[in-house]
């Protein structure tokens, strides 16, 4: 089987030639899990701080050994678990860069293969899905009338951030990088406007575009943006602290929030862990699966074949260049 | 008629030097209003901010004219209101270092004086209570079981907050500077435990205070001081930022709360401005009347006597050499 490995520790945000592809033993099926097939990747943003053991405490994977963490669509090849059976689908948290692997039966979640196309259990009804409903949902108890703001919109979070908020009758403003994204986040996921943060006049647009002050901040990049958001928002906002990617990426002191911002605009900010809510997957499948198959809920993929391309396209979106959910396709 | 004012603007935290008593004329009754003499002053800790044009966005006192604001408990000699009759007592948040003001009726809260003592109205039932029930019941809506941990315990807002969090149930933990204050927080105000961080083995020593994880912070000192309380919280705790004291005195950059800490806890933090509680103060005092008469909610005062104390109580409360409420007291 073939995997892929870092040649050496990252000091810095990762890019193609810091990978190497090996040849391995084929595993053997581990007691209560399978040997599976893997069909698709999913490459997501927090890779770049888990390569470097920033994210969540955890240590990062060993050069030339360990291969690089990822969710993962599978087919089960064989099993020893009563739950599974050869032909199964199942979606993991604790897949690998690799065309096969060994994964205990803990460690799938069983997908069935007609709610929706498999490869959009990493993105639509995926971590990004979830993460999204979680946030959008259970913390910031959205309800219609509510004006979301949300940045990296064209990204598969705040895509879905945006069509879960205007499914629940609220509206949604985006924030992306670029008139290609912006063009994606407004026609394809149907926001109701979405701001060039590239352009000059960027904030001037921002103040345009919002409908009334926001009553929702999703916040995804970095504590600037929060900072432009709180600067707007409604008294008592919901903020949720989902994601700080462009932290993930520099080897900055620790993001730090204004305390007076916070203050001034007496607003409630909500610190995510989507971990927290995967026992809420299925739960959220039943309930989104409708609106995927309905359309209302889509997230373009960026897609590349072949698991020799996983780090050009992690290198990608590091860069922020990704148009869509990246997801390397292996079938 | 005697007031006081600042003899220049303030650039530090303001000593008694910096203030003159001087001699004013007397007011005369203004449309819908009234002419009171003061009974009690409130000396807060956010005055100290106030005066350097750094709390709320309120411009600063000018020196020489404006005589200091301040919360007060006047007593009405002259009225041309009709909700006001001379000898009828009053709460305002619009008062000032002044044996005698001219003050609008919609600036004034009708006081019972059988309701409990004057200047209860000050401390317990003031707005240094207002705001401990706000940010414990309306934005951390505390239940019984909660750990609440409490920093400036011996304080009037601190204070309260742990009286509070016991009536309802919860237990409560301060963080208090020397033991005299602990004595206080421990004994007065009978809090589960209290901290001295002025001991150098304090962080050990909160630990061993601590019942279980605190599932509310109620921060009224600094961000260093969440930090602290941040590292122990349980999940998803609830913090209320009331105030950072040590940040209203020090001409430091920003107070900054760490993101990655908030995440990793799933912490929900809460900006309390007690000014939006106004409209609720005489549903507070009808809840926590009767709290105050039998003892359970009972604030310390550090009493002085005489207008002319004014500026040597503020230094004091400036220096954290205050034990109790602070309190002017011109009968």
């Amino acid at each position: 089987m073939k995997q892929v490995v870092l040649r050496a520790a990252l000091t810095a945000a990762p890019t193609a030639d810091d990978f190497a592809l090996i040849d391995a033993a084929a595993p053997s099926v581990p007691p209560d899990g399978v040997v599976a097939e893997t069909l698709y990747l999913s490459i997501d943003p927090y890779i770049g701080a888990r390569l470097r053991g920033r994210h969540m405490g955890e240590a990062p994977p060993r050069p030339s050994i360990d291969p690089i963490p990822a969710a993962a669509i599978v087919r089960v090849l064989d099993s020893s678990s009563p739950l599974f059976a050869p032909g199964d689908y199942a979606h993991t948290m604790h897949g690998s860069w690799s065309d096969c692997a060994a994964l205990p039966a803990t460690q799938l979640r069983k997908l069935d293969p007609d709610a929706a196309p498999l490869s959009a259990h990493l993105s639509a009804l995926g971590m990004p899905g979830l993460t999204a409903w979680a946030g959008l949902t259970q913390l910031a108890r959205v309800r219609s009338g509510d004006v979301v703001l949300v940045d990296a919109a064209a990204g598969a979070v705040g895509g879905a951030v945006g069509q879960i908020a205007r499914i629940t009758g609220a509206r949604a403003i985006g924030i992306a990088g670029g008139a290609e994204k912006c063009a994606i986040v407004r026609d394809e996921y149907r926001f109701d406007a979405c701001v060039d943060y590239r352009a000059p006049d960027w904030q001037d647009a921002l103040d345009a575009a919002l409908p009334a002050p926001p009553t929702i901040i999703f916040e995804n990049v970095s504590t600037a943006m929060l900072a432009a958001g709180l600067q707007r928002a409604a008294p008592y906002a919901r903020v949720v602290l989902c994601g700080l990617a462009d932290h993930y990426q520099a080897d900055a002191p620790p993001a730090q929030i204004p305390v007076g911002l916070v203050m001034m605009r007496r607003a409630s900010l909500h610190g995510l862990v989507v971990y927290d809510f995967y026992d809420r997957w299925d739960a959220f499948v039943a309930e989104a699966g409708p609106w995927v198959r309905d359309g209302r809920l889509a997230i373009r993929e960026d897609r590349m074949r072949g698991l020799e391309s996983a780090p050009a396209l992690l290198e990608k979106l590091m860069r922020g260049a990704n148009l869509g959910k990246c997801v390397i396709d292996l079938t």
